[in-house]
Parts: structure tokens; C-alpha cells; sequence
């Protein structure tokens, strides 16, 4: 666990050894099932990790967990973070959980993310969740690493499912409806299958609805079955190598643009770029040129 | 306004007038002020936004709304749009509505709402309203854009205030409590205080804590002062410039980032991509030695 461990922190301190790492690592990866867990604040997504995380573990698989905390490029982290939740697995070795927050600028969560995830991978975690809050472009970037999303929702958030973005309909594979305990469950649900309805099957798969109460640990194997048929359901159809597929267009895009910073990085140090954003700001440079004038001591065009 | 339309149309689409189009415009940039309202779908953000534009209108100042859509990388908006809301606006010219969604990977959200308000500061709009939902990576750059952040909250979201991350803390100027007068909002306001008072003060200033019912535009005057305000204190110690040297540090990365980008997708398109992405996820090759290849091929390294 000290190794993994040691392994993420390279990667999210994105130091010189974790291209090295990543690299020898590659060959032992692409076996783990990856689950991506996403929803607002207060839908109960941790708690429905953890039981998830317990479920697997008593069929007898390894499971590793990576939560992104709300992205702060200052801190790095949630306030209160999330220690207390991981005492509940601490004696169990089968049981990997960390908590990732955002990088600068020269690499990106979802980066640090799916490198995590291949380490877990390669250290021979079955089963990886993937645990992120809301629907930025970051939570979409995660999720198309997962080899299936669901997006937990609760009765009662927001006024109704019309607050229901698109951007939560394209990444849900499952929807999960937690707190069904909750007044109003029933309207909820009804409604979220009645927009579910019109929005276009995906790998000819409609997205089922799944409700849980996390907290007392209802319909956590129903879950898990389901997410087991949506796997099988896309192995089948050869679904699940064409989203890696993209998975990996998308990470080779993210790639190129680290080397090329890196690249420009060596010819422009914080206090240059601070000089040239000063004349920006005093609107004496535009920004076009400004760059130009980079890319030019870079060697670059 | 349609000028403006067509305007934001060739940044959102990156088109190759844009850059042409937003260096012309430049010079005439700086003046408008530009506020960030960022919150969770379903605390009233909108109508929020829409009262105080109505605020604003009615001290003489034209305004600018730029409302970010949650992020669909595929269809690219909300399901129900917002297009009734603008209606309540639609007659008055002093108003600009315009929503945004996402773009490829040639550009940046951030980057094209940044563009988006260089338009409209340079037609000559006095405040610009950006409106995003949550606090994802894309939230919080584009956040830094704004000269004022309000963060709003609504009271009984999530279980309690210790569902609030640090970066929300952490890029609010204000903190708005939006439908007061919802049950609990005293209780919640307190707890939101108390963990205010943790927070270290930022350029001399602790966010206060403004309460709303925008529906029934209660205390939207009142939010418009504490704005005022913010901005006089900022004015006053140098901070805002400050600010705005920041906001332009990261353009720049980001133009920089652009420009490279467009450089490696002259020797890749997508069928190139697609062949090494399937060669990567069969683990025929790595990722790392992939992007070699691309950037030996651009000329690049």
C-alpha cells in the first residue's frame, strides 16, 4: 500500500520519476474494471463508494478508490477532507483508498487521475471507483476513463429533474437515485425516467435507474448486478475497447500538451510571464502578441 | 446586438476571424466591470442574475450576461436552455444575453468565456454578469476572470455548511444565501459565518454574507452594494489590477497552449490519433512514446 501510495504522490507532484513509473507500469494495466461515481455535494456518493467498495470486497475483489476533491488550485484540497471515512477500511489490505486534488498548470486532474488509476491497475486492484463531485469539464474528462458512470442523484435536489443537465444525461451509464427514503422519491423518479425517455440510447444501452439507501445499505447489489450487466452488456458488443479507444485519443491530446508546456516552460520563467502579463493587462501588448513573442524564444514557429 | 451575437459566434466556434476580431477589439477593453456568479444547479442563480441585471438597467448601466451551460462535450447546452428566461429581457437593448457551452480541444471554456466578455466590454456593456454552476476546474478559471465572485448558496443543500470545499471558500468574494427564506437559512447562515471566520482573510477582505430571495427580488439591492463596495476596497488598495494581472498569466498559458495545439493538429488528424489511441489502449505502445512520435513528426523537440 506504501508503494502505491508513493507512486500517486509522484504522479500528482507530477515529479521527474512518474513518466518513468508510468511507463514501466503501462504492460501490467488495462485489467481493472474502472467505475466512475458522480453528483452534486450531499448526494451521498462517498457513503455509496464505501458500500459499493464493501460489496466487492466480500465477493472477494481488490478494490481501489480515487476521490477527487473539489478542485482548489490554492489549497488543494476539501476543508474538512475525508479521513474518517477511510478509518472504516483502514484494517483491510484489499481496500486502497486516496483523495486527489487539482495540479497547476502543467497537468490536469483528470491527468493525475487516470495515472492513479493505472497504478491501482498494475498493483492488481479487480474493481477501481473513481469518485468526483459534479459536471465541469474536469468530471467529464474523469469520467471517460471510467469504463462505466453513474450519476447519483437525490429526491428533493434542486426543484426538480428539469434541473437536470445534458451534461449529466451524456455521461450517465446508471443513475442512481440515493436517500429513497426521502419524501418525494417516487415523483422523482417518475420524472427522471420520463426525460431519460427522450434522450437517444448510447451503445444500445438506455440508462437504468437504480435506487439506494446508502446509508442502510438498500440496493447497493442490486447496483453492483446492474453494473455488472451494463459491463457485460458492452464487452459483448466490443463497446468497452471502443471507449478505451477514446479514453486514450483524449489522454494522448492531454500528453502532447504537457510536453509542449514543458517545452515553453524552459524559456518562460513565472517572472516573465508575469511581465508580459502586466503590459497585457495595461492593454499596451495584446494577449496574440504577447504569445508570439514567446513562442518565438521557444524556437517554436 | 447583433454584431455582439455574431461576435461571440466566431470565438465559440473558433473560427479563424476570432483572433483577428478580439486583437482589433483589445484596445478598447478594460473598462467594464465583471462580476462571476457561480453556485449548484438549483439555487436560484439564474433568477438571481436576472434581478440583478434588472438592478443594474435601472441605474442607467448597460449590462452583459454571459450564462456558462454545465458542459456537454456532445451536444454542447442544457436540455431545457434558457431561452425563457432571456424573453423577460428580450426588448430591452441595454441587455445582451448569451449563453455558452464547451468547445473542443482546440480551446477552453475559460478561454472562450474570457473572449466573450472582451466583446462585450469592448460594445461598451458596464457590467458583465458571468454565470457558471459549480466549482470544477473550468469554474474556478473562468472565475478568475471576474473582478467580483459571488458564490451562492441556498440554505439545506447538501446536509450541512461543512459540504462546502475549499474551492468555493476560497474563490468567493461574497457569499450570497439565496431563497432566505426556506426553512433552516438561520441556522445555515450561522454555520456558513462560522466557518467564514476560519478563513483567512484574502487582499484585506472577508467575504460577508448576503441574504436573497431573488424570486421576490428581495436583498438584490442590498448585494449590489456589498458588491460596490468589494470593488471600492479592491479599487483602493491596488488589488484589482492585481487581479487582472493574474487573470492574464493564465490567458496567456492558455493562448499558449492554443497556438501549440493548432501547431500539432496540422501533423495529426483524427484518423492519425484514433490509430495510435487503439495502439495505446491494446498496450502495444505507451502513451508517452506515442506523443514522441507526434511531436518528433510536428517538428517540435
Amino acid at each position: 500500500m506504501r508503494a502505491i501510495s508513493r507512486a500517486i504522490t509522484a504522479i500528482e507532484n507530477a515529479s521527474p520519476e512518474a513518466e518513468k513509473l508510468v511507463r514501466e507500469l503501462f504492460p501490467h494495466t488495462g485489467r481493472a474494471a474502472i467505475i466512475g461515481i458522480t453528483g452534486a455535494p450531499g448526494t451521498g456518493k462517498s457513503t455509496l463508494v464505501d458500500r459499493l467498495a464493501a460489496h466487492y470486497r466480500r465477493s472477494g475483489q481488490s478494490v481501489g478508490i480515487v476521490a477527487i476533491d473539489p478542485t482548489s488550485p490554492f489549497t488543494g484540497g476539501a476543508i474538512l477532507g475525508d479521513r474518517i471515512r477511510m478509518q472504516g477500511h483502514a484494517l483491510d489490505a484489499g481496500i486502497f483508498i486516496r483523495s486527489m486534488a487539482t495540479r497547476g498548470w502543467l497537468g490536469g486532474l483528470a491527468e493525475a487521475t487516470a495515472e492513479a488509476a493505472l497504478v491501482l491497475d498494475a498493483a492488481g486492484k479487480d474493481v477501481i471507483l473513481i469518485e468526483t463531485v459534479g459536471v465541469g469539464q474536469d468530471e467529464v474528462d474523469i469520467v471517460r476513463l471510467a469504463d462505466c458512470t453513474l450519476v447519483v442523484l437525490v429526491p428533493g435536489m434542486g426543484d426538480d429533474v428539469q434541473n437536470l443537465k445534458a451534461g449529466l444525461m451524456e455521461i450517465a451509464d446508471l443513475f442512481v437515485v440515493n436517500k429513497a427514503d426521502q419524501p418525494g422519491t417516487d415523483r422523482f423518479e417518475r420524472q427522471l425516467r420520463a426525460v431519460l425517455e427522450i434522450v437517444p440510447e448510447r451503445d444500445g444501452w438506455r440508462p437504468p435507474v437504480v435506487r439506494t439507501i446508502a446509508t442502510e445499505n438498500q440496493g447497493v447489489s442490486e447496483l453492483a448486478g446492474m453494473i455488472e450487466r451494463f459491463g457485460a452488456t458492452m464487452q459483448a458488443g466490443g463497446k468497452r475497447s471502443r471507449r478505451r479507444i477514446e479514453h486514450w485519443k483524449q489522454r494522448l491530446v492531454e500528453l502532447l500538451h504537457r510536453r509542449l508546456m514543458l517545452r515553453v516552460g524552459r524559456h518562460l520563467d513565472d517572472r516573465q510571464l508575469e511581465v508580459l502579463a502586466a503590459a497585457v493587462a495595461a492593454r499596451e501588448k495584446d494577449p496574440f502578441a504577447a504569445v508570439d513573442e514567446v513562442l518565438t524564444k521557444a524556437g517554436i514557429e
